[in-house]
């Protein structure tokens, strides 16, 4: 089924089921929250199964359903962890500043705590305040967790996800250098992230997730033209289970809990940098990996971080071309 | 007033006003979490502030109050960001390592986003898995913060403090090294904390509070000996408000994002390290702080990190000697 936090005044929306094709929505009287239904899985799931069938059996009619009118999924959440899971885009960073990328980073996930008590909505504007902190999207796939007990391993992990939805990391590129120098990680460098407006069970997705990866082309464009569409099960290092048990090592996981994939990235042909679209690669699922690779290629980043008025949409099509969790669409400004 | 969550196998626990003395309480049907009335503060503030007459007033007998019985009083929340705002603990860190405190350390506050999905109980053991991990306490203060608008100036995040509790920060010493070295902050090094019995409004602190900093002895009692009681509103380099305008820099604050002081801590009389209990000092509100002192002194920490059995034991008394927050009082386990 798909799940989205439609706006009604409050801080958690109101939990609505919405049809496979994004365009039918019902209110879920038992469960006023997602997190409500999060909080109570067992209970909840069937309880949306039956609207779902309902709603995708033409038996409930259900409003018209409009992606511009939702918050992001949860709108706040207990938790935001998001991995960096597609060691290539770490790679190319370091690459980019000339530094070596330590070995462990293969097999020892990168994790960041994130800021969870307000997202912004998936079409809410993308706030630039100082044009000096080089605002960046970073489109990233992510899974919702049930309660995962402390010390849960891969295998326990796999069966404690309950959601899939795409993300959109908002960051700012120039504070990062001198937050990450201080030595306690991000803050003030990633500002509040955007979801999809569905979040989506994972037997909506078929073959396409295998209960590790979600395999298909996570779409960015900017202004209109597309800027990346590496494929989210490529390239990534570490899947789900494994972030969620890396997450769960040292404490127990609420339930509600986002993990996210970290920038999806894919390598070239010739296993380095991916290539731009207009060359036939894949892309960038964020500036800054694009100008890492010019940076690299020429020695000068030339693609200019966010300005007043750019749009970006993040978007992931099932193999019909159908929206799967319908799209991220924000304006800078 | 005062504030708890007991405990009613609910994840949110049942938002009870208690007694300044600490010894009766009455719930609050109209708000049944802290988080329901942290989200509408200005309806919900004179319905708690009436409430709190009646009982310290002796119209309501309420029921027994029982620490033990109690939740953190927001026993999840939306964000928890840990300041560093103490830098005499830091320089110590620094100095014991052999390492140059960077200047700008004294301008710009260190602050790292901590786990908030799962707060352990004040009374709840302390999960201790693996030795090798190096389980420390972590004795601070904190403030829950009202909605913090983006770019909040300090003067603004003044006004928006409407609780303040106690925090054991608990840190996996022996993770934080290699954690750190990767560059992204701490995650499993920082496993869940716990809080004190009781939230209090800051005009039950009378005196103590300037509205910037809390002042009064910070107790800290490992297996029944004082550890350290450093006084709070000493050598805190960067006061509250600072510290929220500082997390608000680049992203919105929600209604119940709490914000810590990071280990209290205090200066010698020398304007160095503080001195040992047992000469005469304030002590330390952690292990690794003592331990520091023994490596810069002696060349080698003796003082063991956490072991089965060890009662860790932090709380603030008032001038009268009474408990403000009520204990934080642990068995690692």
């Amino acid at each position: 089924m798909k799940l989205a936090s439609l706006k009604n005044g409050r801080r958690d929306g109101a939990l609505h089921v919405v049809d496979r094709t994004l365009t039918r929505a019902v209110p879920v009287p038992a469960y006023p929250t997602l997190q409500a239904a999060l909080d109570d899985w067992a209970q909840a799931e069937p309880v949306l199964a039956d609207i779902s069938a309902k709603l995708n059996g033409g038996q409930w009619a259900g409003i018209a359903f409009d992606p511009a009118a939702c918050l992001s999924p949860l709108p706040r959440a207990f938790q935001w962890a998001d991995g960096s899971a597609y060691v290539n885009h770490v790679a190319l960073v370091r690459k980019a500043r000339g530094a070596e990328l330590p070995a462990s980073f293969w097999t020892d996930p990168l994790m960041y705590q994130g800021g969870s008590d307000a997202f912004l909505a998936p079409h809410d504007p993308i706030p630039l305040k100082d044009p000096q902190w080089g605002c960046d999207f970073e489109a990233e796939i992510a899974v919702v967790t049930d309660d995962v007990a402390l010390g849960s391993d891969v295998s326990v992990a796999a069966t404690r996800i309950r959601l899939l939805m795409l993300v959109n990391d908002v960051s700012l590129r120039g504070l990062i250098p001198d937050e990450l120098a201080k030595g306690f990680g991000f803050f003030q460098s990633k500002p509040a992230s955007s979801f999809s407006p569905v979040a989506v069970t994972p037997d909506e997705l078929d073959a396409a997730w295998d209960g590790k990866r979600l395999a298909g082309a996570l779409r960015s464009t900017l202004n209109g033209q597309l800027f990346g569409c590496p494929d989210a099960a490529t390239d990534m290092t570490f899947d789900f289970p494994t972030l969620i048990a890396h997450a769960a090592k040292t404490r127990a996981l609420g339930a509600g809990t986002i993990i996210g994939s970290g920038t999806v990235s894919n390598r070239g042909p010739d296993g380095g940098p991916g290539t731009w679209v207009d060359e036939g690669g894949r892309g960038y699922s964020c500036i800054a990996e694009r100008r890492m690779v010019e940076q690299i290629a020429t020695g000068k980043a030339v693609t200019p971080f966010l300005a007043k008025g750019d749009r970006v949409r993040i978007e992931m099509l099932d193999a019909k071309g159908a929206s799967i969790f319908g799209a991220i669409e924000q304006v800078a400004q």
